[in-house]
């Protein structure tokens, strides 16, 4: 791999700049990269955030183990953070963990239960409603200020927030990463190492990558010129390898994990009940997984609480969830958790924590270099269909596989969904375009018809409509210039 | 229009020639058009029922009002029925409708009710199933014994069957006929009299077709020049144009419109419980049409009945069903009014019952002399798609408006689908041609996709996985070869 | 067919309304059509033009034969002409004839010869250019002016003229009208009368239209049920069909057909050579139109002298031309024509000149009267392709069947060009598409792609360049802020 | 890049095994490659030469520099050699060098000369006619006996032979090989050698690469991500980057460059008219690239004697491609120089020529071992289009880069050819899929409508129906069945 001989200078555009965790993951993997160097603009609504970072940031280069050169800015103006940037980041919070807490709880009421609620179902498509109008005010501005950028996609719903910059300004170099395929590697991982007793790195599981974003899927895996889907495919034959829950049981089993970790977790006290139904999310079952591959006959390749929100019947209520393995994320531990970070990164600087760097485990620094050309990177995002996957709309932002090289992001051509999921894909394909069109032109009948369309909606028609504009009250900070 | 001098002889082979309705439709209509003469041939499973059918035809001939001269011949085999036959018709009963009646309640059983379940929905997919087990056959033998002739499918559900010909063997010349779209235009006639205080004929409501069959929309309605969509619209907004009816509510509507017409359904004897169930499919209160106007911004342009069936939410139960002004049809009454009809054919032979000859209201005569030459023809088909809806797919069985003439049968370009619509529509594109894949290849996993993928499965995917498995049981006799 | 009770009041706008020729035709027609009335707003870049035709068509009201008032109105500004129109007619002169006339002298120099050069190759590819540019600005006038109105082309090259229309307001109401299949039909009758004795009327011979303006083709002809293009294949086989003619040989023939007309033509006197030449685009030998049968297997359906221009290898040279029966119609007898006809619409204002009135051939007023709803028309029209031709791109503007009614042109689906014309054609969908694209964004390189890509072009690259800098040079006045 | 422990065995079965480069060239690379070993089955209609290269290869394994064992079979039966095969390599002669070379002179006849004639124009397809019908019978014996071999193809007409097996078998994985494209890497080397005074290796020049094989282009090329495209634009700009040539002017520029090379080609002694021609082949000058690149804004990334032949003009004489650079190839030398290789092959074994092993330039064998999981590959291949290219068919075989890995080819995605460049290529890649038709049905027609449908095709349509029965009946050994 090619390595640079004095560092590359850049300027990185930050939006979202106030980030509790993404930035963070970028500071630290930009500080271990030697190759790099320059200026890191922070721009973020909520200024105090942003100031925070730019003095953590700006703090750890007199740290050990920091490898290279950044000063972090604070900036007001989204003009000013943009003007000559070379890569632009962006991890925002949509509306509010509130607002979105909110819708989910209203969907609820009708019926609907989702665990996480940021994707898609109706919170998730109406959290893509907002995303589409703040990101449409993004596209313009990066298209004015940096258009030779790269972006960097990290908000979440990733397929919405990145078709809408390439909607509205179609020249944006714009991709979307998402690590949950990388969990997917490890479950297969797991699988040869208990079958075949080898013990691959997820990086060695190679895969073929085709949907969207948290309802991709896999339909090629090879360890070493071996199928690892075949040997999926043996596992699920095998006695236990599916298991239908009670509550209590998964609550028990939620329990024992929360315990192991409980050391970092928990600091070792008595975990509270919330606690219990957060630490739900780090419980990986993999019974959606699984009941997907057997019958879909390709694997799912995303944590199972997105799947089940993807697909109908799982979201019926708390209890089928809890059948599957999977406990609702309250919304309030997200909230407390969101709230907590900065006096974290205070105490870190106060020398009241430890500060530990180390490797994400995410790959935006390395597409970074790879996009400078510093080696050549394979690895899967989001990015508008250019036929990369046949038998979905060109345009529509599609997950696959994607190779990286000097100021190029080429996908890999991954071939057509089979039948049966071709026609769950496109169904939120052309619901998250409908969003998507209703956002930047107003229309809040298309809006409803996404919502209602979604095959988690349960709820009959005139229930739907109630629903809908329930969410809209709930969210009218956030939609501009709406009539409610 | 042009008028045959001297009536063109045909061959006309009927396949379910023991229909107990549309073969009655069928010589009446035949009977009063002077311009053909010729022979039927009728085929059928049931070899008496079609006997019944030949004698009852042959006696016609010598009746006052019968203006053409055809014979009847029952035939036992299906190749001598076909050889050089101008004319196919094909109405059958796939499977049986205790068959459908069972897993309709095994539908039920699993929270979803299907007022008519013939069409789509898990029983009318099953019904796909058989379907397309038998029509494979048909094509066959139709493009071995009479390659030339025109194929009219009356059998639901039309769209799979129809389907099923054309891709079992692309060279046959199909369409598939139904009277629904009627209805509407009927609907709309009676809104221009409400409103307009005018008194349009049917077919003076000119629309544009577009869609599949039972779920086609209307989303151009023109009379004399004015627009007949935007009134109905307007109608909606109108205080009771919209009702939320309880159960009690819509039976006692049904039995004051049940009781107007008691003279001629009930020979003014009183209706039984199972009676006024059966005439809940007589009383159409559109509310599920207008309420997809409302929402959708274009009207669903077929009964009640069948729209609910096709969208969420509707049939989750009977009193929801109830709620939008519908009430099941029980089978039982089907059953029943299925195995009276050949005594009163009996007795019209008799004398007992006296003998009216009329037109049925059906279009396939004007159609069938249309092809001959004799006058162009205007009306809705169901044909595979060549182009005639831009975005569902080529070769789909689609519903659109289409120009006869002779030996031709052109559709007119109906345009696309709004995008919301288009969704809904799709879904069910993608359903009914992975039905016939499953069907034609013995994929049972396809075939559960296809069903696990209706709008209306509620059910999660491994109880939906046991439902499929009892209607494959409750059906086995009509999956020959299946491995269950 | 239903009939106004009192006549429609219509404005007619009509671009081009100076026009010597098209501006009768429609004139006569709307005079012998009781059922409309109103008025026509004449608007022309020479005034003078439309000041003659303003009088002539008052002038004409009081004249015998005469069946309804109309209004006539030489208008200087287009906003004004088009304000609240309920028609909008074009028929213009992109360029001139002495700008056609030079195009077609430089591409004669280069080695190809154009028999008409107002459609393809590169002089008919320039004067698209020219019109992209001016209907562009008609495209913007008629979106502000009058959206509702529909809009009816005549000028060639219509397909580029019509498309631009549509490209740069998506939503305007346009079709173009061509009656070069009325000639294919006529041909077609002929064969009729010649082998079956029949005499059928043109519109009796019923064809399935499919393809682009002036290379359009027959698939399927039918007379009475009976096969008209089986019919014209084996009239191909007998001996004298097809005819490899000398240039002596074809010009006795034109003189010998001059001389049938002689009266009317020349008024008995001696024909001069150029006459002559002009003479024979009247004569119709067919030997483009049977080649292209005999080796395609499906009929071209319009004048041999447009069809040549579409194909390769027969405007190498005149001898070639003539040798298929064409001569080249020469320029300068268009202009003597389009000079002379004022002084002979005034000649019969001044009673020198019989006033006879008749239909012109022409079916404008009939599909006019047809979009006001007094009685529906299938007949052939150009419009953007919206399925209609499977395998053509949809938007292009593409020729076929349509049925008329009420305020809607719904274009007949005519199925899929057979692969080896498909070819043939799409070649020329996409050079007309590239140069609409080049006018609207004065892409001089995007220009000559299409014109070195035309199928007729013979030039090598650097001689293609030349000649086209040429004609952009003969052209520029035309060429508002194009760099040459 | 991983290793193989010790060498994977493997069967190669050699379809035109006797083929006297590529079969030398295989053989090469496999004895330097270290990670591989087992046998190579040859079969050859010509099985005296399939016995030479048996001879060669098996003689090879005690020479000095051989560094794996291989055993070489000729085997007269196609079924035992490819029964088990792991990989199946395809270099045949289609009809004779004699027949090509009558064929290239009867299109010559009619006034159209091609430089190659192997690939497109007449004499092109007519070789793709008879390589179709030969490679459906290669396809049904692969799909046979090794249906999980991996096929490379190095026959010419590339894109025909490859399509055809996947159009005839659609399993079998397939993928055509050709270096042209590093000449074109290689002139763009040298441009950076020139104008920026460094020397890349051709890999360095990164590339991206659209079109179909002998006409590709390329639309992108970064050297450490610098835009030699750009460089290459600007390069066209000096002075005497173009040149138009005479005859004798090329003729002494080749006849300096012979010199040059005079030792090795010609031993020194005096170079005869006939060499001269032949080594014009050898001479890149590359004027057809650099005018495509002057007025289609990307480059033609093929041999200019390759290229001429897609492009009208080029080919209309000797004097007009000498114009550009390029001299006819005689195809007497062709046979000349097959007809003498046995005889050197025969005289290295006798040690009268000494025997110098080297890699051949060739990627065949780095891609046997990248599919066979030993280490990741990028490069430009020839694979049916499932996406790679957005605006070419689905299916048609294209050439673009793909990532090689353990069994799997994926092809990257391309993008989109630009509109004039489209109208260029899609044109041949709509004649190859009809000249494969047309050998696969023996439609006459079919295949003469693609022939004068080729761009270089200027003969009327009654003169080219003459030509392409002449080459028919040249080629009639060739064409089993058919009727002339």
């Amino acid at each position: 791999m090619p390595q640079a001989i004095t560092p590359i200078p850049l300027k990185i555009a930050y939006i979202g700049g106030g980030s509790r965790q993404w930035a963070r993951s970028l500071m630290f993997d930009l500080a271990l990269c030697p190759d790099l160097t320059g200026e890191v603009w922070l721009y973020d609504i909520e200024m105090e955030s942003s100031r925070l970072n730019e003095r953590f940031g700006n703090w750890m280069q007199g740290q050990p183990g920091v490898l290279s050169k950044w000063r972090y800015i604070a900036e007001p103006t989204l003009d000013k953070t943009l003007q000559g940037a070379d890569f632009v980041v962006i991890s925002i919070q949509p509306g509010t963990l509130e607002v979105m807490g909110q819708n989910i709880a209203i969907a609820a009421r009708y019926g609907m239960h989702y665990p996480v609620g940021d994707t898609t179902g109706a919170p998730g498509l109406m959290r893509g409603l907002f995303s589409a109008i703040v990101y449409a005010g993004f596209a313009r501005a990066i298209a004015e200020h940096c258009p030779n950028a790269w972006i960097i996609n990290y908000t979440n719903p990733m397929t919405m927030c990145t078709r809408t910059l390439t909607k509205v300004a179609p020249g944006l170099k714009v991709f979307g990463c998402c690590h949950e395929i990388f969990g997917t590697q490890e479950l297969l991982a797991e699988l040869v190492a208990q079958h075949w007793h080898e013990h691959p790195a997820r990086a060695e599981i190679e895969v073929n990558v085709i949907g969207i974003n948290h309802f991709t899927w896999i339909d090629r895996a090879i360890y070493k010129g071996r199928d690892v889907l075949a040997l999926a495919r043996h596992h699920l034959e095998q006695p236990g390898a599916l298991h239908v829950f009670t509550r209590a049981e998964l609550l028990e089993r939620v329990r024992a994990e929360a315990r192991e970790r409980s050391d970092r977790m928990y600091a070792n006290r008595e975990i509270s009940e919330e606690e219990l139904q957060a630490a739900g999310s780090f419980v990986a079952l993999h019974q959606v997984k699984y009941e997907l591959l057997r019958r879909f006959g390709i694997l799912g390749a995303a944590g199972d609480r997105h799947l089940a929100e993807f697909v109908p019947g799982f979201t019926r209520s708390p209890e089928e969830l809890a059948r599957w393995g999977i406990l609702m994320t309250p919304v309030s531990m997200r909230i407390r958790r969101w709230k907590d970070a900065p006096l974290r990164t205070q105490s870190i600087m106060e020398g009241k924590q430890p500060f530990v760097i180390e490797h994400s485990g995410e790959e935006g620094v390395q597409q970074i270099t790879s996009l400078l050309g510093l080696g050549n990177l394979m690895t899967n995002v989001n990015v508008p269909n250019v036929g990369q996957i046949t038998n979905l709309p060109l345009g529509a932002v599609v997950e696959t596989n994607a190779y990286f090289s000097r100021d190029s992001v080429r996908p890999i051509t991954a071939g057509a969904l089979p039948a049966g999921v071709l026609s769950l894909v496109s169904r939120h394909v052309s619901n998250q375009e409908m969003i998507i069109e209703a956002a930047l032109t107003g229309d809040k009948d298309l809006a409803f018809q996404a919502i209602f369309n979604d095959p988690t909606t349960t709820a009959p028609i005139d229930d739907a409509w109630a629903m809908f504009n329930e969410m809209l009250q709930a969210s009218r900070a956030y939609l501009p210039g709406w009539k409610m």
